[in-house]
């Protein structure tokens, strides 16, 4: 008897030529973040096609089987998931969640020499299979795992990008939309520098509805402010802190951040977000650093970072910042 | 000097009578399996209104704040948390994820009387907040569990559903969809029963593109079938164990099923789904057990159930399953 | 022989009391604008029923089984129509678009009185079967039909909006974006005032990636800046002409406008969109005018207005506007 | 002064090779089915770049402007339209919607050789600028002019496809959905062979929740029965007529119907659709005529034709038709 397949199908097609390329993203590193990321693209029907790839065989293989199950509920994605860099061919996109986890308490710098070494596995297998791929470093410390990605991978510095503070930015947005009472993406305003404690709040550049709260405000931001405007940039920066403080890591906000990009990325769709890029001629920055701040972004990564206005004092914490992140760069290993 | 907002807003509108009602979802339990259900309902927009509830306050706490910092990325939904039910208030629909957790290698079964005495702690203060809710069971053993919230809410039976065999189905689907090459959701076909080991998968009645597989090759699913598509059906019933052994839990696939059936509950989508409902006068099953069969579902809960036409074997399987299910509901205590 | 439906479904659900409310939508009208409207919220999958209503029996009927026979790809959702008004019973938002249309050349305040006219037949019929809906016009002249609306529906102002601006600042979006090649979405700034001729561009607060375009060249959109962005206006201005001249009508655009603004309405979202408001009040304008302002959207209509800082010469132009409108009214008979 | 673009933008990004791939589609027609196609794959985000095609270029600007002015409200894309086929170059697929409307009370097949001479025009002009483009034909009579656009373009089968019945498909499972009350996507079912009067309804293949209908109801379909069912084909086959003669032309359903192939087609998704295909070989047709088959499409084109058992009653109808096309197509003139 004949299969049900072949009874059920008649091929008409023949394979002329190399299969037709569909989008692709792989994700490296299938814990909390790496999958958040993947459950989230899978979700939003970002691409066609999921690598998954991870050391620990079981665990991956678990992942994927879940991730599986659920594909009758979305548009038709493939995935696939193997320890084997092979499965990463050919990928539009490359996203980096891989690396030691930060601890409650611990800052995100003191994990970079670790993570660093994990990447010099890590990244040359995926630039190998992906020559042509965007590389989106999102383990932390972000800033200057993305220039170690950028120095171990040879790629154009416009091709690897670090997820950066477009997390905080929609952190940013959330907690003035909440003061406010309106949806969180009609609040318009930008988050730099480093992810993390040292991002700098762009207080000049809020805007809703065609006002700048800062003319409304002009203390906003600074401690002479009666309102305490500065509070929500503190409780930015403290969030991933009580986060991993409370549930012992953060992944549905980052998630939904790299998911974002992705698509934009995929879709060579131009929208501007805060990622880190190579900051260096920007806002007096001499080093080759990584730092956010808002970029066109396209399907070859970044296309253009926009020029922002920034006064004295956000020009001083973004030096010092890059000042400190090359110092640490320094004493890194390759 | 007027704070910000009320130099921003000018407010025109005096809330007249009660505020207007929008579509409320509450997740009771925001472990792995809470959380996939949160990020998917959150994700697809599917309600305006989302409330979490748990006993661990930090966790709680921590899973909240991680799921608003994502609000930016998604349609504007009203995000809550707390411990205390009255957080649940007018709730469309509640789905309850609270439990004991299934061990590797532990049946379904042996989880029961922990978890009916939980629910005995969570079904009441549901239903006197929300009387008009629907209740979506997801804990395991989902059949008895969901038998046991019908007792203890007092509810008409119609609004009281169990996730059942709506993933189970979901996972064939896939897994026929892969050995034909085709996207799951052109693969129709119907797993009933009881979720977990003793479900039943319908192969007279798996049909694709308007052929009936089981007319091509009337073996399907018998031990004669050279072709071994029982096979399929095992590895429904082991993925669950399967993704357990490998990642400690399952909670992807969970989730996107469990926002399916919620979107169809909200928006009154009169889809059909195979959840467990009160089978009671089924398949000449006599007595008061829920079992998974193909039913309509709307605001208000299953509309009807679908009449299947099932063969001996098929019939005998699901009479086992009631019978084996009423002994166990019999020791329980309320 | 029993019918085939009673064959198949066992129904278990007693409707108790009054059926769910699911949210529902009117278009009053369905020429090309109220189609594409129509058409739009149906695709978005916006509510989940849909009422048509209009004088011309023919034409809805055709448009209700051409809107029906698509509704195997879209989100379910129940689609009526009839030339009694009876059928948009219970509607969260209507939207009229039924008017006589401008024609090539005419301006849209020509149009007025015999839309009044045709208005004194609609509204209360529409406010009748849904006391507590929010009404939308989008027929032209829009702002000053909108104050007829009002006026006729005896609803508080904040349930009374005109489409007014939110398309022509959907054309500015579109128009900067094409210029600085990114995704129109990047674009903050707004039109406001009369939609049409009379329309106010706010150069003042237009922002991309946190940089106020004005504060990069401060003569933008005054006869002094050598680059002529005013000319992005006057395209916006001169947009609906062309098209009208084109290809006689505009649909397509006003279709994506109407549909944006009802989500925001029907799930009380909160988003800020330039509409047409009662303008007393604001910017010195002293008369019951409509005219397009940011304000905030939710389920019972307008809940703020955004309170713009205009410079002298914007502020004059409203005003001006203001008055020609008021004076138009003044000589309207309702 | 420098411009504001050079003063906002720093560009980081040099070219490097050709721009990347994005899925680009092509409409040919700006009549209503066609901008119906285009206004529904817009609005849906199915491909990143749309190119418009006609030869009265007015009408064909006022199209272009409106969907771009509504550009704001949808996923980034980019919208193009010419006179010029070099605007088509590298499309995935081409939709081709142009020729003479059918005007009420005619028959498909009267409009064959008219529009025959346009697609002599039309098709290797599509052809020179995306050699590895996928067809897809929409205009009627649709099957017959698949054939001449196969013909007159030298492509491989599998990649010249017609809208054929998906769309008669789809009316077939709203008219079931409605008399049963359940939403239209859980109906399976097929309409195969000739879009329009001659089509096929495969009664032996109407499946709702693993229910075979006409295991309930064995004269479904037939004379005898008498719940009429065949009723519902009538319905189907009488639809197009009457939406022409009360509105003037069909276009929503069918804008829907393509956008759903077309996304198919462009994410290889491996759908099942009722497409027009070359027909030869299957239910013993002989002669090389095109007519709908239940197909899975990916993007290349066909990838396999579902082989469904008919009955006599259904094989002699679908040779009927053959017979009848092949002889209208030997008295084509290419």
């Amino acid at each position: 008897m004949a299969s049900v397949k072949d009874q059920l199908f008649d091929y008409v097609h023949v394979q002329r030529g190399k299969p037709p390329h569909v989008k692709k993203v792989t994700v490296v590193g299938v814990g909390q973040v790496g999958m958040a990321c993947a459950y989230s693209i899978m979700q939003q029907g970002i691409c066609r096609e999921l690598a998954l790839v991870d050391v620990v065989e079981d665990k991956l293989k678990g992942e994927l089987l879940d991730l599986q199950h659920g594909q009758r509920f979305v548009k038709n994605i493939d995935i696939q998931a193997s320890t084997d860099y092979a499965i990463s061919a050919n990928s539009d996109v490359c996203i980096v969640t891989a690396g030691c986890r930060q601890k409650e308490g611990e800052s995100r710098r003191n994990l970079v020499q670790r993570n660093v070494n994990i990447f010099k596995a890590i990244i040359p297998q995926l630039v190998k299979y992906s020559p042509n791929t965007v590389l989106m470093i999102v383990s932390n410390p972000v800033d200057i795992l993305t220039y170690a990605a950028w120095k171990i991978s040879g790629l154009p510095h416009e091709r690897v990008i670090g997820s950066g503070t477009n997390l905080d930015t929609a952190r940013f947005h959330f907690l003035i939309s909440e003061k406010l009472n309106i949806a969180p993406n009609n609040v318009h305003g930008w988050i730099i520098g480093e992810h993390g404690d040292a991002s700098v709040p762009v207080w000049s550049g809020v805007n809703i509805g065609g006002v700048n709260l800062k003319s409304l405000n002009p203390a906003m931001g600074t401690d002479e402010d009666p309102e305490k405007w500065s509070g929500v940039h503190e409780k930015v920066v403290n969030s991933a802190y009580e986060v991993i403080k409370k549930k012992g890591y953060t992944s549905w906000a980052i998630g939904l951040s790299v998911a974002n990009m992705t698509q934009t990325l995929l879709r060579n769709q131009k929208n501007v977000h805060a990622i880190s890029v190579l900051a260096k001629g920007f806002h007096g920055i001499e080093n080759e650093v990584f730092l956010s701040l808002p970029s066109v972004l396209g399907a070859e990564g970044v296309i253009c970072v926009i020029k922002q206005t920034l006064d004295e004092n956000e020009v001083k914490k973004l030096q010092n910042c890059a000042r400190t992140m090359h110092e640490i760069q320094e004493t890194l290993e390759f």
